[in-house]
């Protein structure tokens, strides 16, 4: 037994490293809030303290853009039910295929919706593991980013029942290189803008598509609206007019796009039906009810017209502000994701924790988010932040990150 | 690396097995069907045709209540956001705390909102496998039903990697009593009421719960809203003022119960911390979204007033009139499932083509949702059939099984 647990996870492991973390920020009044939205970015306390909300994935601020939530509210009105719960494989509210044909022509891929990011990664990567997605049908070798999100991670012991599944150090192409070298059908899977800043390198990995018939797998949730002229994402964004059928991107709707559910996004109509009847919580799980639908197609609407590339701008230009303050491994980078290390997870919970006194919300991060010792802030930048709260922000950042690291020396 | 795969699934085996029968069901028109809602149990599909669903999980019809649609709506407009996508580790808008305070009461548990009962299960399943929700904190061997829902199975492999895991004969007491005597710690996964029908036997597994120890996780998704003074469901309906810090209930919220999302019931706030940042998409995925908490909380409402009763009266008296017509293995339970088995696959997909064709969808089920050589009709009655459309398909029924029966014997 002992040689066949503890392949992939360690529950009790990684919970005695991470929990005091947990607890640390918790002494800071920094998780377990109840919180209600007061506009924008944002939000207060049941006690009446305000404050700004910089650890948001509604990059765009969209999901409280009037035109989303009148979606919403128009779908639930004119379909007159919540949900027709029925696998999806039998039947499907047309409004579905409206949406999933208006994102086709957006993204230049075949969509499939989804409840979750999660619940489509944890459908099409069993899929992928045994061959289905593949020309050939036959089972690749598995490589996963060592930094792969944690949707991703939870799925690699059923991949693992599937096929061999290899660990890869984080953008490693050596790596990936070497496996697609040594094993006859290697797939990748990866993040395409991690979830703490920073890219997968998508060029190189279309080079070694084009050279060894590597698969791709992206979830490219944390660039979805924000990047690309039709808010594609990155990783659709730099795969030219057609999406290659040896790629498969997943897309959250519930980060910069500002609506819910999940898109799977496919190079090729071929394997639309395995992914349909296959694909684990898409055939047999809840899906995208109707006023996640609404709201999408509103967002939709959105994409289609100038005002993306205004948002888009908006964020940028706040981010450029937070760049030109405060130095981060990712400056400069187009995405939205900022990660202050500070080092020790007690110091990172103890910064966060005044910057959140003084009325700007930023998430600690630390193990297992991040790699023990590297505990930080996690600051993420968006179109509908204020320009002055962004510069009072990176202010008290300043100010706080300083002290603590004077205070370090002199310990 | 051979004795590694297959463990637990096989998706070449699965899928080559059962995609003729889906591909059989497509050429009767059963699946792939795009629809739009007429009202109650009546679909239209796009060239007109209308048919009464006898395959939706919305049994007591609360889909379409006005109150929940009503409840949806007021939500947008009142928090005036779609969302607040950061993990409800960190924050989470006061009306989840509302929900949840309320379903609390209702049912006696406390009570975890999450995004599906999918999500909750590959939350959940995992820290049961490594012990973390048991009293001494030491991972159980785990002995899962064989008819466990997909949404268990699939999480197989992701416990046999925490712990080790067995298979049950469905409803075996003994196998799982044998567990219990050979192993100091067993858990026991199973649907509470199966998505096929029948029930798992609650009472004789809580003797084996107060004589061992035994932890018990159910999936009673199917019995929400329809059992119970207080819809609380099959399972939590027998098991007293309080549950059993030993027990864990997930049930889906997109059934009965008319709204969205899924709810962890746990007998003890001991393990809320660890189930909130441990448990997988409920610490980093989209969770309740506002307006399905809006529809949500106006359920609870529902079920807090005399209309539930009603509804589930309702309900019961259309499934007796199904049952004095058409008999099935789990004909007299309370549930709303009925399985008529028709036996090869090719034939359920034909009687339910002909059965559609005279306005009635049922479901044609076949491997991998029930065994080889015992395809069938899945049947669901509901609260809002109108009694004369169950005498009409009943009778349609009988007229065609038995038209198919006699042909097989002539064969």
């Amino acid at each position: 037994m002992d040689h066949l647990v503890h392949r992939f996870r360690n529950n009790s492991r990684a919970i005695a490293l991470g929990d005091p973390a947990w607890d640390k920020a918790r002494e800071h009044h920094l998780i377990d809030l109840s919180i209600r939205v007061k506009g924008n970015d944002r939000l207060v306390l049941e006690d009446g303290f305000e404050f700004v909300n910089l650890s948001s994935c509604s990059y765009l601020g969209l999901h409280g853009h009037p035109a989303v939530l009148d979606g919403a509210i128009e779908a639930i009105r004119s379909e007159r039910v919540l949900d027709v719960p029925i696998s999806r494989v039998r039947m499907r509210l047309t409004q579905l295929d409206e949406l999933e044909a208006e994102m086709e022509k957006l993204w230049r891929a075949r969509c499939i919706g989804a409840a979750t990011a999660g619940a489509a990664t944890s459908g099409v990567l069993p899929l992928i593991a045994s061959g289905h997605l593949a020309p050939d049908g036959k089972p690749p070798v598995m490589v996963f980013d060592k930094y792969c999100h944690f949707s991703m991670n939870l799925i690699k012991p059923i991949c693992g029942d599937e096929t061999e599944v290899l660990t890869a150090p984080h953008n490693d192409m050596n790596f990936v290189e070497d496996a697609c070298k040594k094993y006859p059908r290697v797939a990748y899977v990866a993040d395409g803008v991690y979830s703490l800043g920073g890219a997968a390198p998508v060029k190189e990995l279309m080079e070694l598509q084009d050279r060894y018939g590597l698969f791709l797998y992206f979830d490219d949730s944390h660039s979805l609206s924000i990047h690309g002229e039709r808010g594609e994402g990155y990783v659709r964004s730099l795969m030219g007019e057609e999406l290659s059928p040896l790629t498969v991107i997943v897309v959250s709707l519930c980060k910069g796009f500002g609506g819910s559910g999940a898109v799977i996004m496919l190079g090729s109509r071929k394997h639309e039906d395995t992914v349909i009847r296959w694909g684990g919580p898409l055939a047999w799980s809840q899906k995208l009810s109707t006023p996640a639908m609404g709201a999408d197609l509103a967002s939709v609407r959105i994409h289609q017209s100038p005002e993306l590339g205004e948002l888009q701008r908006k964020m940028r230009s706040n981010l450029a502000l937070f760049d030109s303050r405060i130095p981060t491994e990712s400056a400069g980078d187009p995405f939205t994701i900022r990660l202050v290390v500070v080092g020790h997870e007690d110091a990172a919970s103890e910064v966060s924790g005044e910057i959140f006194r003084r009325g700007f919300y930023t998430s600690p991060v630390f193990f297992p988010i991040v790699e023990r010792g590297k505990a930080g802030l996690r600051v993420m930048i968006r179109a509908d932040n204020n320009p002055e709260d962004v510069i009072r922000f990176c202010e008290t950042v300043e100010e706080l990150t300083s002290v603590y690291r004077t205070a370090e020396v002199a310990v």
